[in-house]
C-alpha cells in the first residue's frame, strides 16, 4: 500500500475502485467479441447455479412508486458480494430513457472494500440472454433451430445472439406490436447468420417455431400467448413477466407446461406463477443442472422457463468482468475510499487537505 | 438531451451520474467549513426527520461473516430514493485498512436514474456527528459545556466538533484503552476552541462531564460505561453499540435513563438495547423533534442516545450534497449509464461501438 504523505493527501491504492463505464464496457465486449462475452457469461452462470446452495440469497429489496420501481440485488458466496441498482420504468421509453437502466459492485468479503464498480445496463442485458439461453441449451428440443420472438425491444437482440451462439439458432420469425421495433431487429441482426421473417401477428411468429421468446415490455397482466398458439414439444422462454402485475401467458398454458424458475420465493411473486396458487408445481434451474432433477423428459414436453433475473446471474457477470478487466485499460480508477495512512485518523486526514 | 453520433457514440447528459470523489468531498467540506457543513447536515437531517412518516422505511439489508458485515441501506421519501452501501469490518484497522467504508447513491424516484454517486466514508462520519449534536441539543442538560468522550478512534473529532458548533461544548475530557488514539484526537483538536483534558480511566473522563460520548469499536459486549460512572441530569450519547453483539454500557445503565432511538425496531437488534426485553420502552427521536412526545422533562433525569445510524440520515447528507455541489467543480461526471438514441436500441448501440 502506497503512502499518502502528509502534505498533500493522494490516494493509497486501496483507496481506488476500477470503474467500467458504458463506453468502457462496450470495448470489453468488442474485445472478446460477443459470442466468446455471452459463452464466458453463461459457463460463469453455471458454474453459479451449480455451487447454488452455498450462496447467501435473499429476495430482491424493492422500493415501489406509481410509475417504476428501484431494485438492489445482493448476493454472497461467503467470498465476494455483490450487489445490482437496477429500475423498472415502462414509461420511461415514452420520454427517451430507458426502461431499466443498472450498474452494480462486487466487494470482498474479507476486507468489505469494494473491488470493481461498473455499468450493468448493458452487462445486463448480456447475462439475461446468457441465462436464457444456458437454460434452453438445458429444455429446448434437441435440434431446435427456430425461434420465435415476441416483443422486439432492448432485449431481444441480445436474445437472439445467445441463442445463435449457445443452441445453433438460426431461424428467427419476429413480432412486436411496433413494427419499427421489428424493422429494427431485422437491421441489428442482418448478415449476423440468421435467416428473419417479420410476421404480422404472434399466431404467425410461432408457426413451426420449436423455441418461443416472449419479451414485451409492458407493466400489465397481457396475455401475448395464448393456450392454442403452444403446440407439444416446445420450449417457452419467458422473460417478459418479471414483476408484480405483468405477465405474458395464459394460465392454460402454465397449467400444460413444466416450469422451470431461478428461484421460487422470487418467481411466485415476479413471474409468471404468479398467476397460479402458492403450490404450484416448479423446478428451480439448478437443481436441474447439477442432476438432481430431470429437465426435459419427453420431445413431446411443453417446457417453460419463467425467467425473471435473480441476483447470482449479476454476482456472475460481475466476477467475469472483474476476472477479464485486469490486463485491460478498460477500466478507470474511481478515489471512493476514504484510506488515511492511520485508519483512526479520518478527521487528521480531511483537516490536512484544507 | 444532447444525440449521439452514429459513428462514434457519445454518452448523452442523462448517462452522466455525477460522482463525489474522497478528495472531492473534502475539498467541498473545506469550501464550506467544517462548522457549516455540520450546521447544514443537522438542519437536513432535523427536517427529514420532521417528516419521518412519509419515508419508505427498511431495517438495513446486511450480509454477514466472520470478520464482518457488508450493508445496503436504502430509503426513499417517494421524490428522491437513496442508498448507503457500507461495510464494518473491526479487524481491518489491525491491518492498515478502515474500519468502516462507505458511498451512496441518490436517484429520482420518477425516472430511476441516479442523480449522486458520493464517497460517504467522510460523509458518514460528518452525518453521524451531526446526528449526536442535534440529538444532545434538544436533549442535553442546559448549559451543558463539557463532555467525556470514551473511545478516541476515527469517529471522535467529528463528534467533538459537532458538539461544539451545535451544543456549545467547549471543554472536551478524554480516554481510549489506547493512549496514542487519545494523542492523535489531541493534536488534531488543539487551536480548534477546545480546553482538552487527557484521562488515564473512563471513570476520571466521566469526572464533572453533562454529557458523555462513547464511541469505541471493538465487536464485542464491552462494559465501557458501569452505573457508578453515571450520575443524574447527564445525557449519554453512545454511538459505538451499533450491531449485534456489540454493546458498551452496563444494562443498569439503561434502566436508569429515558432511552432515545432513531427507529425502534432496527435499535433493538443493533444498539445498547439488545440487551433489554422486546418491550423495553424507548422514544423515537423524530417524536420529540415534532414535539409529539417529551424529551428532557427534569435538571436530574438521565437521557441516552442510543444511536445506530439509519438510512434517513444517509439520505439527509446525500439530499445536502446534492444541493451543494450543483454550482461547484467538486465532482466529475461518469459515464455509467447506457443511453442509445432510440431507448429500444441497446443492442445497436453497442453494435455500432465496434
Amino acid at each position: 500500500m502506497s503512502k499518502p504523505t502528509m502534505s498533500k493527501p493522494t490516494p493509497s491504492q486501496t483507496a481506488f475502485v476500477p470503474f467500467v463505464s458504458v463506453d468502457n464496457m462496450m470495448r470489453l465486449v468488442h474485445s472478446l467479441g460477443i459470442e466468446e462475452m455471452l459463452k464466458g457469461l453463461a459457463a460463469y452462470i453455471e458454474e453459479d447455479f451449480r455451487r447454488w446452495e452455498l450462496f447467501d440469497k435473499t429476495p430482491r429489496v424493492a422500493s415501489h412508486s406509481k410509475v417504476g420501481v428501484i431494485e438492489l440485488m445482493p448476493a454472497s458466496d461467503g467470498e465476494a458480494y455483490a450487489f445490482k441498482y437496477v429500475n423498472g420504468h415502462p414509461k420511461n421509453t415514452r420520454e427517451g430513457l430507458q426502461t431499466v437502466t443498472a450498474f452494480g459492485l462486487i466487494a470482498d468479503v474479507y476486507t468489505g472494500y469494494p473491488v470493481l464498480l461498473t455499468e450493468m445496463t448493458l452487462l445486463t442485458a448480456l447475462r439475461t440472454a446468457a441465462t436464457s439461453a444456458m437454460v434452453a441449451r438445458v429444455l429446448a428440443p434437441e435440434g431446435a433451430r427456430t425461434m420465435a420472438m415476441i416483443g422486439n425491444g432492448a432485449q431481444s437482440e441480445f436474445q437472439a445472439t445467445a441463442f445463435r451462439v449457445l443452441c445453433g439458432v438460426d431461424t428467427l420469425r419476429l413480432y412486436d406490436v411496433d413494427p419499427s421495433a421489428t424493422g429494427k431487429v431485422v437491421r441489428n441482426l442482418s448478415g449476423e447468420g440468421f435467416d428473419l421473417t417479420i410476421c404480422r401477428s404472434p399466431e404467425e411468429a410461432t408457426e413451426g417455431a420449436q423455441i418461443i421468446t416472449t419479451c414485451t415490455a409492458d407493466k400489465q397482466l397481457a396475455t401475448i400467448l395464448t393456450d392454442n398458439m403452444v403446440g407439444t414439444g416446445i420450449h417457452i422462454n419467458a422473460i417478459g413477466g418479471d414483476c408484480p402485475g405483468k405477465t405474458e401467458l395464459h394460465r392454460d398454458i402454465l397449467m400444460r407446461s413444466d416450469v422451470f424458475v431461478e428461484y421460487a420465493p422470487q418467481t411466485r411473486v415476479e413471474g409468471e406463477i404468479q398467476q397460479m396458487p402458492d403450490d404450484f408445481p416448479v423446478t428451480e434451474m439448478w437443481e436441474v443442472i447439477i442432476g438432481a432433477k430431470p429437465g426435459r423428459a419427453s420431445q413431446s414436453q411443453i417446457t417453460l422457463f419463467d425467467g425473471v433475473g435473480f441476483a447470482i446471474e449479476d454476482f456472475s457477470a460481475l466476477r467475469f468482468v472483474r476476472d477479464r478487466i485486469g490486463e485491460t485499460d478498460f477500466f478507470q480508477n474511481l478515489d471512493m475510499l476514504a484510506d488515511p495512512d492511520d485508519p483512526r485518523d479520518l478527521f487528521g486526514m480531511l483537516r490536512r487537505a484544507r
